[in-house]
């Protein structure tokens, strides 16, 4: 059941903890779940959060533990002991999670849970993945995983799936490998209800799996579970063994940390931050971005001294700067978006460069041409002086041109060298869309007032 | 398997095609899961397109045709009679998917289709489907779910799930339904398996259930999916009875739409576009946000118009009118989309507003005090007069301070009048924080120009 966590039973629960009234606090927890119960902890001060934490049994606290924000969770494992945080939390979580864990802990901290864990099993299969970069299929997957042997029959398969199921949360599909433990197919529960219980399991399961490496890049996994509306997905060692399996709810996890970094990214912001980060981390990440920009504006105003004796005769000419730079920035930012957006969701062959390249000009032309037009309208109807006029509208429309350009290339270009395309989105695009859009504005403008 | 599509690939499929040799284009495609077909679709012209769409088997072609963008469909679909339509593709189509696509066709063509169908139940709950806003919970779901009588024992129940099951691609939960078909819980496949034959369904099923109604909007339906971590979850209707499931695939696909529409408004892009997209569509996107920026570009003429006088006697302070621009800009950007980013992840509580405006004036300061001491030190370097010094030091860290409390603001209030709070990212906070940022600088300029 979901629950609202309305400012009311905040309140209610919060006195109750300062009373450290442990039973009421239980029963208003009853029937919360552990994504709840840590959504409520985020709203407690610290002392409420470890009154709280020490009220919930091993297998909810373990479930909370991972439902928490990691600054939150670190502060919670600060005052464990290593035997609590082994016994109580560790062996109650499933590997992938447990290995997420125990990655966040200081080595030394790590060694002393890893050597109380009391399931030994558990405790390898955890030191396995603990072995995978983060990054990858093998730093996704868990261990948890029903498999049988190609060799079974139904009878003997569903008797080994017993024994295996327990240690597994749920089932959405068995794994079926050879003798020596090769990944050979899978087999759908719902065939299994409708087999006969002597049917081989060779001749029930499905072979042409889709499966990744332990070492494919986690952002790959999200395609191909997206492209292939997978909820779990097999993943194999270099000679193809079963080594784990990825399911769905983790890879939901990698696409919305892939739209946050792209989103942070043309927003200027550097590191992955939360609203409810300290002032101090909000500051770093935000710094940096801002210091591109000003360097930039700095260029800008070397750019523009170069025009100061211009300037002094035609002080109009600074009206439009500001929409000059502020165009060419829009523009860009636009332009690099879609290369963004286009290569993240590979609706853009970077074969075809060229081909985006004239269609980027055709759409730079359309809105050049509109713009430009409706800029001269105004200057005419406000009299401004003709080679403002007409330095305005050329300048409008070449730098809309460039700007889309520059803003289409530069990701398309650092995507061919291997680097993240959406550094060239905002302040980046913005900063040299402002810095070259005033230089062509200047020495349009130069042409113009010599002539008119 | 997952497959690459190379160009050499391409160009012989393609060759081929041109020479309609039926049998090499089948041979080519054996193996293709209908994604990659639909993949290749989009390489192909039109009439390539179309032949290959005639060669595929009917479930492969309903697939295909579900996996394609909505124009290319919307293209395939214009060729062929209600007739093929209705009994080679939607038939074979589960529930959801046909209601999608049937949605896309004009009343007409619908009502034929509809009308077509061979399979009454299948058309039934397709027309109960269409009847639900494509926003909503009822929307996204499908009717194909396995269900089961609380009332049954384990051997009834497998028994009536193997005639359900073949109507059902994939099963990974059974729902329990009581004599009026209201929802009492769900029963995991595993559950299933571990338990005797002749125990009661009633008291094996888990009963606290996470469920939604029709009516909840398919945004919450994602962030309830995300929040648990859910695969499938059922929907009811007002009452409470069974109506459907949704799988999270289709909820992968509304966390993505989520993600992309927020990028696209930050990029000042103000419709759904693919870099696919025909010239047009790009250059209608892109239009409004540039016209809303025009405008504001020239308010800010007419601003800077108000101190032409200034201007003609200290050009210099055209030298950082970009900078001081630009900085208002990412500083806005920045602040209005950590709040969208906060809003939508509800890591934002609208009650701390205050709070949060605090949090964001203490990160201005940092940022503005260095930002304005950096320039303090360049502009004594390369030895600026002390008025202009001091007017962009001082001008700098006041529009720092005034863009990042008007950008967290607006989409605050934005979302208090539920207005989508991503509107005010992008050129919309750029522009506005050009406007307020000039005329800071500028009245500050008259001020310390006045002193020394």
């Amino acid at each position: 059941m979901q629950v609202e966590l309305t400012r009311d039973f905040i309140a209610t629960l919060s006195e109750s903890i300062k009373r450290e009234d442990r039973d009421v606090v239980i029963r208003l927890l009853e029937n919360f779940h552990s994504a709840d119960i840590a959504e409520l902890y985020t709203q407690l001060n610290e002392d409420e959060g470890e009154f709280l934490f020490t009220l919930l049994d091993n297998e909810t606290a373990a479930d909370v533990l991972i439902e928490l924000e990691i600054d939150d969770r670190k502060r919670v494992l600060k005052n464990l002991s290593s035997d609590i945080i082994a016994r109580q939390l560790i062996d109650n979580m499933d590997t992938d999670d447990a290995a997420d864990v125990l990655g966040e802990l200081s080595n030394n901290r790590k060694e002393e849970v890893l050597s109380r864990l009391e399931d030994v099993e558990h405790a390898g299969d955890i030191v396995d993945l603990l072995s995978y970069d983060e990054d990858t299929a093998g730093g996704l997957m868990a261990k948890e995983l029903i498999q049988v042997n190609e060799n079974w029959n139904v009878v003997t398969s569903i008797r080994e799936m017993r024994k295996q199921a327990e240690e597994v949360d749920e089932v959405y599909f068995v794994y079926v490998v050879d003798n020596s433990n090769m990944l050979k197919g899978t087999l759908s529960l719902k065939k299994l209800l409708l087999s006969s219980r002597t049917s081989q399991i060779s001749d029930l399961l499905k072979s042409d799996v889709i499966s990744v490496r332990t070492d494919t890049p986690s952002e790959e996994v999200a395609n191909i579970m997206k492209k292939y509306d997978l909820v779990a997905l097999p993943v194999v060692d270099q000679i193809g063994r079963l080594a784990g399996r990825i399911t769905i709810d983790d890879i939901v996890d990698v696409i919305q940390e892939e739209a946050e970094k792209d989103y942070q990214l043309i927003a200027g912001i550097s590191e992955d931050i939360e609203p409810t980060d300290k002032v101090w981390i909000l500051t770093r990440a935000r710094l940096p971005w801002l210091l591109v920009g000003l360097t930039g504006g700095i260029l800008v105003s070397q750019v523009i001294g170069l025009f100061e004796a211009d300037l002094g005769i035609y002080p109009e000419m600074a009206f439009f700067m500001p929409l000059i730079a502020a165009t060419a920035g829009n523009v860009g930012v636009q332009s690099s978006s879609i290369v963004v957006q286009g290569l993240a969701n590979q609706t853009i062959q970077i074969s075809k460069t060229f081909r985006r390249l004239l269609k980027e000009f055709s759409v730079a032309c359309l809105n050049g041409l509109t713009l430009a037009g409706l800029m001269l309208t105004y200057n005419l109807l406000v009299k401004s002086s003709l080679a403002l006029t007409f330095t305005v509208s050329a300048a409008l429309f070449s730098v809309i041109l460039f700007a889309s350009l520059f803003g289409t290339m530069v990701p398309l270009l650092l995507d061919k060298f291997k680097v993240d395309p959406a550094l060239a989105t905002g302040p980046f695009i913005t900063t040299s869309n402002d810095l070259m859009g005033l230089m062509i504005y200047f020495s349009i403008g130069r042409v113009f007032y010599a002539l008119l």
